[in-house]
């Protein structure tokens, strides 16, 4: 962030700000989701995690396609916020020992990072539309609506068996 | 967050740990909104920020009261996340000079920090309903209905006006 000017002039301005916004969290969402695939003890959210860490590579390729069809670099600015998800997860995750507990806890985590996602993307894509950028809105729309799908099956591995295992 | 021992035992540890984490998020999320009200310049969105702001001034009693049902203190735990969030929030809009692009990012913000919320309350219930307090989640539920209300009420704005001005 520069300290002295203002940088973000305009909506596109904000656009490209926001891209390399998410951009930077999904490559940390990369980053984050072996670990909790591999602490998961719940067949299907071992599953789901595996199929969304497939999904997030995915969606970080996408971004790169939406940098190139705005004629700009892929390139990443800090995403306080996803650090702070991350964190955060990383510290409730530290501190359970119970699997079942722990996979309740890991569901949680990964739903509000998925909602974070939502926020984003729901942003970007109005915003594409706004520039006249249908085609960059319909490609940021695929991973709107696996962001979406993702945190259903979670709420749905969740509800099925984990929360009732972990009370038990 | 203890470096040496397992805190979160029992699914009842992580449910006051997660109240906790939301406890302390409200209370910066008051702190953080009169600067966004004070920089926002279209009249519907000061509006609907003003009366978030009383909102959850009102969830963070909500909260005092579901602490006082589980017999526990209210208190509060670092919630890296929120921090992150609000964090990030400012330094965009710190970037932004032109005051319809502003309003634009500001709703952004606002939205981000709504989907943090309705991810945790979510959980919060789901886990009080799992624990048999659905006293408890009745409450919770009030918050999550209020958050899902101003999400959408920050997207009407930004479609109706907001972002149709920042883009012209």
């Amino acid at each position: 962030m520069a300290l002295f000017s203002k940088d973000i002039r305009t909506m596109e301005d904000l656009f490209m700000h926001q891209l390399r916004d998410i951009y930077y969290a999904e490559k940390q969402i990369v980053k984050a989701l072996p670990k909790m695939i591999d602490k998961a003890s719940d067949s299907d959210l071992k599953t789901g995690l595996r199929h969304h860490f497939d999904e997030t590579k995915n969606q970080v390729t996408r971004l790169e396609q939406v940098f190139e069809m705005m004629d700009g670099r892929a390139k990443t600015v800090d995403c306080p916020a996803i650090d702070g998800i991350i964190k955060e997860a990383n510290e409730v995750i530290g501190d359970v020992e119970d699997k079942d507990v722990l996979d309740a806890a890991m569901i949680a985590a990964a739903q509000a990072i998925e909602h974070y996602e939502i926020a984003r993307y729901g942003t970007l894509i109005a915003w594409a539309k706004e520039l006249g950028r249908d085609d960059c809105a319909s490609i940021l729309g695929q991973t709107l609506a696996e962001e979406k799908a993702a945190d259903k099956t979670l709420t749905q591995v969740a509800e099925a068996r984990v929360n009732v295992t972990a009370a038990a």
